[in-house]
C-alpha cells in the first residue's frame, strides 16, 4: 500500500475546496500519485467497538481502523499531535502521533488508519479505573480531505442543528445515524409481523389519473399532452388488487401531496398501506392495535416511554396487548375534547357542556351548546392571566371564534363571571351553576358555543382548539400531562359525510355550510349497518364505518369498512356527493367492484410520523434522510429549480407569460 | 347471520353491471336488505387446502369456504346444480347444490358458502383411486355478484390473456397471483441476505432537481413555477448518504423515465439500489454475484432453471458459488459476440475477425475490422436461405449497416463467396483464408465491419446485432442455445468515455462522431488505476471501474467504483465531459465529495427485470400488477389524461395554443 505519509511531510497543503475549484483559471489537473492512493486502501479493518472489547487480544497489535477526524488534530508538543478518530460507527478512540503524520490534517478528513492499540497512562484517563485505550499511529492513508467548512461549523456539531445545505454533515453524527438505523428496524420488524399474518407486499403504481377534486394533487406532463398525477395513497389500486384476487396486501408506499407544508409536512412521505379482502374495520383494528402494540413494545423503551391508552373510565392505563386499546366515539372525542385528534396524555382536561344547566348559545342557532374548560389554581393575578393564558385567545390561531376567557380573581368574579359571556349565551340560573362548577379564586374559565352533540362537524370546536393551544405550552403541560408515555386511542363512529364549508363566509366567527356535501374521510367508507336506513334521506346523521388511530394528539394513520357494492358506490359518488363525472373519474373502481369484488377494508398508516413519535422526536424532518423545507425545497440539491421554455415544449406547455418569467427563459 | 338463500328463491336478479347503472335515469336506491346481508358473513372459514389435507376429519362436518364461482354453475337435472368453487389460495373444488341456491348465480359471483364435505362417488371422480372431495351446499351468501364480463371473458381465462382493461380479473388467476407472491418472496430474501451483510434501508427523494442533460426524465410542476423531477435513479442522494456516514445502504427503490418504451420498459419501476462506503467494485461484485447465486438457486429450480455461466474456456458450466460467475471484458463481448451484453445461452455462436489474415475493411478506416459469423450446415437451398436467414438483414432492424450474407450452396460459392463482399473488404489470400474457414455446401457467411479492437464504440456491431437477431428467432435458438438454463456474465472494462454519436449523419451506413465526450455509463464511474495517467490527452483509451451484469443478453444491473475525490470528478465534469453548468447541476455531489467523503462503490439492479427473467416471464409487465401499455397509458384507469387550463393555472403554465389543444381546454 502506497505510504500516504512521506508525501504529507513534503509540506503539501492537500486540502480541497469548491471555492479553489471555482476560482482556479485553468484547471490543475489532480496530482495522480495523490489521487491515487485515494483508492487504495486495506479492506480488512477493525472497529472501536471490536478492539476495545477484546483490548487484552488487541494491545499492541496493528491496528487498521477507517473513519474521520472527529476535531482538528491538536498540536501538544514539539512532536506530539493528539487527534479523536471517529469510526463508521461512531465510536471514538484517541489517537496520539509523534510522527508528525497529523500535521496537515483536518476535521472530518476521512482516513485509515494503522497503529497500535495502547492502555492510556492511568493519569491521562478520565474513567478511573476503567482502562482507556489509544491508539499509537505509524501511518495514515487519507482516503479524502475535508474542506473547511465542517471547521466553521463546529459548533453546530455539539448542538446537532446544522444549516440544512450541510444535511451531509449533519448525517455523521451518531445520533442522526441512529435515527435512520431504527427506523430500518422498526420496517424490518412490520414487515415481519405483517409476514407472519401473511401479508404479500405488492408495488402499486404512483404515476396515475389526474382528480382534480379533493386534495392538491403533483401533476406530471407526458409527451403525449396529458398528465399522469402522483398519487397521494395507493387507495383504489389496492381496492382492485383485492377485486383482483389478492387477501392480504401491503406496501410501504410512497405518497405525495402538493399541500401546504404547514404543520410538519413533506410534499413526499411513506404509508404503510394495507388492505384485507373477506374483512372488515374489526379485522384491521385487530391487526393495527396489535401492530402498534408489538412496535412500541420493542422500540418505545429505548427513548423511556411505553403505550398507553385510557380505561372506560376515562383513566390512564398501560397497553399490554392491542386489545387494551381505547376506543373513543367521534362523539366523546368532540365533546369531552373539542376535536377528533385528543391528546390524551392530559385525560383529565376536559371541555364540559352547561347543556345540563339549561344554558344555551343563542349567537348562532346552529350552534346551540355552550361549553366550558375550566382550569383551576391557574393564576395568581390579572397580569398572571394575560402572560399565560390570554395569549392563547389570539384570532390569528382560531379558524373561527375566539373563546372568552375570565381569570377569577375576585368575590365578584366568583359570582358574576358569567356576565363575561352574555354576548354568547344566557344563564337562567347562575346560583345553581355555580354551586355545581365551585370556581375559586385562581381559577379561570374559558367558554365557547358549538354544534349539537349529535352534528357536530366544526373540527376542532373553538373550545377543542384552545385546548390544543395549551397543551402546546410549557405551562399547559406541566400542569396537565399526567404522563411522559405515548397515549393512544382509536376514534370511531364519525359522521360518513359531512358539510361543505362555505368559502365566502358572511360571519366569520362561525362556519357556514354549502348546501353539499363531502366525505368525512373519503367516498369509498362504508357506513354503519344500524344507520343504513337513514342513508337516502339524512346523510348528515349516518356514521361511517372509519377507525382513526390517534397518539399525543397526533392521528397516525385511519382506515375504514369498503363499499364493496358498486351500486352503493355508485349512489354514494352520484347521489350524496354529487360527483357529475364519477364514472370518468372512478369507472375503474366501480367496474372491478362491479366483478365480483369481495368485502374488504384496509388502513394507512403515516411511516415517519410512526416513527418520529417511536423515537420522541418532534418532527418527520428528523426521520428522513433528506427532508424539504416548510415550503417544499430541497435546500441540499436546490430543487425544484426553474427549466428552460424549450424543456416544456415536448410536452405542449409553456410558462404563462409575465414580465417575472423573462428570468426563468 | 342473515340468509341470503331465501331472497334468492323470490327469484330476484341481482346482476350489477355498469351499463345498467349508466343507463338508469332516476337512480334507485340499492336494496337496504340485500345490500346490508353482503356485509355480514361469517369470519371463520376454511379453505380447501385445508379440509382436503384432513379430509377425514372434515367429511360430514359444516364447512364454510369464502371464495368465486369459477364457472356459470350447470344445471345437471331437475333439482341439481353443480359449481366450482375457487377459494383464496385459487384452488378449487366442487359444489353440489339440490336446493336451488346457485339458481342466479354467475361466473365470478363472490361467495361465502356452508356445506357438508363428502367424498364424491367413485364413478364420478376423474383421478382413478385418489379420493376427490365435493361439498354438498347447505347455504350461500352472495358477498358480491359479478356483471357478465367474466362470462363474455371465459375464453380469456383458459389462456390467460385478457384485453388489459381487465387487468383485475387476469390477477385472479392463480398463475398471475403467484407471480405477485413469488415477487414477494423474493424481495424478502433480498432484504434479509443484505440484513444479515449489515446493509440499512433508506428511504431517499423522488421529488428532485430537473437535469436536462441526459435520459428524459418526468418534471413535476410546483406553485412555485419551478419544477422538481422525478428521479431516474437514487445515485445522487445515495453517494451523498456514504458521504454523510451511512456504510451500507440499500433501498428499493422506484425509479422514472420518460423515454420512449419500445423493449419492455415501463415509465416506473423498481431497483434494488445498494452503496458501500470505505469500498470499492470488488466488494459490490463479490456481494452481488452471491446475492444473484442465492436468488437464482433458491428461486430458479422453480421454475425448471438454474444459473449458468462460462468457464475461462468459454464453456458454459454451472454456478455454485457467486465466484464462479465469468468476468468478461468489454473487449472480448464487442469481439466476439459484438454486444456489451451477450447471450451466452449459445456461447458457441461467435464472431471472427479476419484480421489475422490481413483481411481489412477499406468501406470507412475508422472501421478496419473486418469480421464474420458462420453459420454451419443451415440452409438446404437459396430458397431455404431467403426463408429464415435473409430476412434477418432487413435496414429497419439495424441503427447503421446490414451485414452482406452469402450462403454457399454450390462450389463456386465455395471458392468465391468472399466476392459477395468485395464493396466492404479486400480479400489478399482467398486460398489461404479457404483453408482456415473450411466452408461447406449449407453453410452460410455474414460478414461486415467495425472499429478495431481497442475503439469499438459501435454497440452493438452490425454482426453483434445480427446475432441478437438469429438469437431471437426459433430456428436461431434451436441450432445455437445450448441450454435452456440462465447464463450470466459480468462485463468490465468498458471504456470510460464514448464520443458521441452525431445525429445528422451523412452517410447513413456508419455512425458519425462529434469532437464530444460522453459518459459510457455515468459520469460518476472511476477511472481504472492503470489508466490514469491517459485521463488527461488519451480520455477514450481509459477504462472505467464499471461492472455491468448480463444475463441471457440482458443487462440486469451495473454499477462502478465512484469518484469520490472532488477534484478529479469536477475534472470530468467540466474538462473532459465539458459540462459548462456541472456546479450547478452537480454543486451539491460535489460540496459533499469535498468534505471527506470515503471511497465508495455501488450498484443497482432492475428487480422487475430480475424478477421476470427469474420465473421466466417475457416481459416485466408480468410481475407489475398494474403494468402500462408500451405507450404509458394505463389502459385500467385511463391515465394519462387531459386536465382542464385553469387546473394548470396555479403551476403558472399552460398549453401551448394550437388548434389541436381546443378539445383539451
Amino acid at each position: 500500500m502506497l505510504s500516504y505519509s512521506r508525501l504529507l511531510r513534503s509540506g503539501r497543503n492537500f486540502h480541497t475546496s469548491i471555492q479553489s475549484l471555482q476560482h482556479s483559471g485553468s484547471f490543475v489537473f489532480p496530482n495522480k500519485e495523490l489521487t491515487k492512493t485515494k483508492f487504495i486502501f486495506d479492506k480488512n479493518t477493525h472497529t472501536v467497538e471490536q478492539i476495545t472489547n477484546n483490548a487484552n487480544s488487541f494491545e499492541n497489535s496493528n491496528i487498521v481502523i477507517n473513519g474521520w477526524l472527529e476535531k482538528k488534530p491538536k498540536k501538544i508538543g514539539k512532536n506530539l499531535i493528539f487527534a479523536t478518530l471517529r469510526d463508521t460507527n461512531g465510536d471514538t478512540i484517541q489517537l496520539v502521533d509523534s510522527e508528525s503524520l497529523l500535521k496537515y490534517r483536518n476535521v472530518e478528513d476521512v482516513v485509515q488508519i494503522r497503529g497500535k492499540l495502547s492502555a492510556k497512562r492511568k493519569a491521562a484517563s478520565s474513567n478511573g479505573n476503567v482502562k482507556e485505550y489509544e491508539i499509537k499511529l505509524s501511518d495514515i492513508n487519507v482516503l479524502n480531505s475535508s474542506n473547511e467548512k465542517p471547521a466553521q461549523l463546529k459548533d453546530q456539531k455539539l448542538s446537532g442543528i446544522y444549516p440544512p445545505e450541510y444535511r451531509v454533515l449533519q448525517l455523521r453524527l451518531p445520533s442522526q445515524q441512529l435515527l435512520l438505523k431504527r427506523k430500518n428496524e422498526v420496517s424490518k420488524l412490520l414487515r415481519n409481523l405483517l409476514d407472519k399474518e401473511n401479508f404479500v407486499e405488492i408495488e402499486t403504481p404512483t404515476l396515475f389519473k389526474p382528480t382534480p377534486e379533493g386534495a392538491r394533487e403533483f401533476l406530471v406532463p407526458t409527451r403525449s399532452g396529458k398528465f399522469y398525477a402522483l398519487t397521494q395513497s395507493p387507495q383504489q389500486y389496492k381496492q382492485m388488487l383485492i377485486a383482483g384476487g389478492v387477501t392480504r396486501y401491503f406496501q410501504l408506499a410512497r405518497c405525495f401531496r402538493d399541500e401546504d407544508m404547514r404543520k410538519d409536512r413533506q410534499p413526499e412521505f411513506t404509508q404503510l398501506d394495507l388492505e384485507m379482502g373477506f374483512a372488515n374495520g374489526e379485522d384491521i383494528m385487530y391487526l393495527i392495535q396489535n401492530l402498534i402494540c408489538e412496535t412500541w413494545s420493542k422500540f418505545a423503551p429505548l427513548s423511556n416511554k411505553q403505550l398507553m391508552t385510557l380505561n372506560n373510565s376515562g383513566k390512564l392505563k398501560d397497553v399490554n396487548s392491542g386489545s387494551d386499546i381505547y376506543r373513543m366515539t367521534y362523539k366523546e372525542a368532540m365533546t369531552k375534547y373539542g376535536i377528533d385528534k385528543p391528546d390524551l396524555r392530559a385525560p383529565n382536561l376536559k371541555i364540559m357542556s352547561l347543556r345540563e344547566f339549561n344554558i344555551h348559545s343563542y349567537q348562532n342557532l346552529d350552534f346551540p351548546i355552550f361549553e366550558v374548560i375550566i382550569i383551576r389554581n391557574a393564576v395568581k393575578s390579572k397580569e398572571d392571566y394575560n402572560n399565560h393564558w390570554a395569549r392563547l385567545l389570539q384570532k390569528d390561531d382560531y379558524s373561527n371564534r375566539v373563546p372568552i376567557g375570565v381569570p377569577i380573581l375576585s368575590d365578584a368574579d366568583q359570582t358574576n363571571w358569567f356576565n363575561s359571556f352574555s354576548e354568547v349565551a344566557t344563564f337562567e340560573n347562575p346560583i345553581l351553576l355555580n354551586k355545581s362548577l365551585r370556581l375559586q379564586k385562581g381559577d379561570v374559565i374559558f367558554g365557547s358555543s358549538r354544534e349539537s352533540d349529535s352534528s357536530i362537524f366544526e373540527n376542532p370546536t373553538p373550545l377543542g382548539r384552545l385546548r390544543q393551544l395549551i397543551l402546546n405550552t410549557p405551562k399547559g403541560q406541566e400542569l396537565f400531562y399526567e404522563t411522559k408515555n405515548d397515549v393512544a386511542t382509536w376514534v370511531v363512529d364519525f359522521p360518513l359525510f359531512s358539510p361543505v364549508v362555505s368559502e365566502n363566509k358572511k360571519m366569520t366567527n362561525y362556519p357556514e355550510y354549502e348546501n353539499k356535501l363531502c366525505s368525512t374521510h373519503h367516498p369509498f367508507t362504508m357506513v354503519k349497518l344500524d344507520d343504513y336506513d337513514n342513508l337516502r334521506e339524512h346523510p348528515l346523521q349516518v356514521r361511517g364505518q372509519h377507525y382513526d388511530f390517534v397518539m399525543n394528539g397526533v392521528e397516525l394513520g385511519g382506515g375504514s369498512t369498503r363499499v364493496h357494492d358498486p351500486e352503493l358506490q355508485d349512489f354514494i359518488f352520484e347521489n350524496i356527493l354529487k360527483i357529475s363525472n364519477a364514472k370518468e373519474l372512478f369507472g375503474h373502481l366501480l367496474e372491478a367492484l362491479a366483478m365480483g369484488a369481495p368485502p374488504h377494508a384496509g388502513f394507512a398508516i403515516g411511516f415517519e410520523r410512526m416513527c418520529a413519535m417511536l423515537f420522541g422526536r418532534e418532527s418527520i424532518r428528523d426521520v428522513l434522510a433528506f427532508p424539504k423545507s416548510v415550503s417544499g425545497v430541497d435546500l441540499v440539491v436546490k430543487s425544484p429549480a426553474f427549466v428552460e421554455q424549450d424543456v416544456l415544449k415536448p410536452y405542449n406547455i409553456q410558462y404563462i407569460p409575465s414580465k417575472k418569467n423573462s428570468e426563468a427563459n
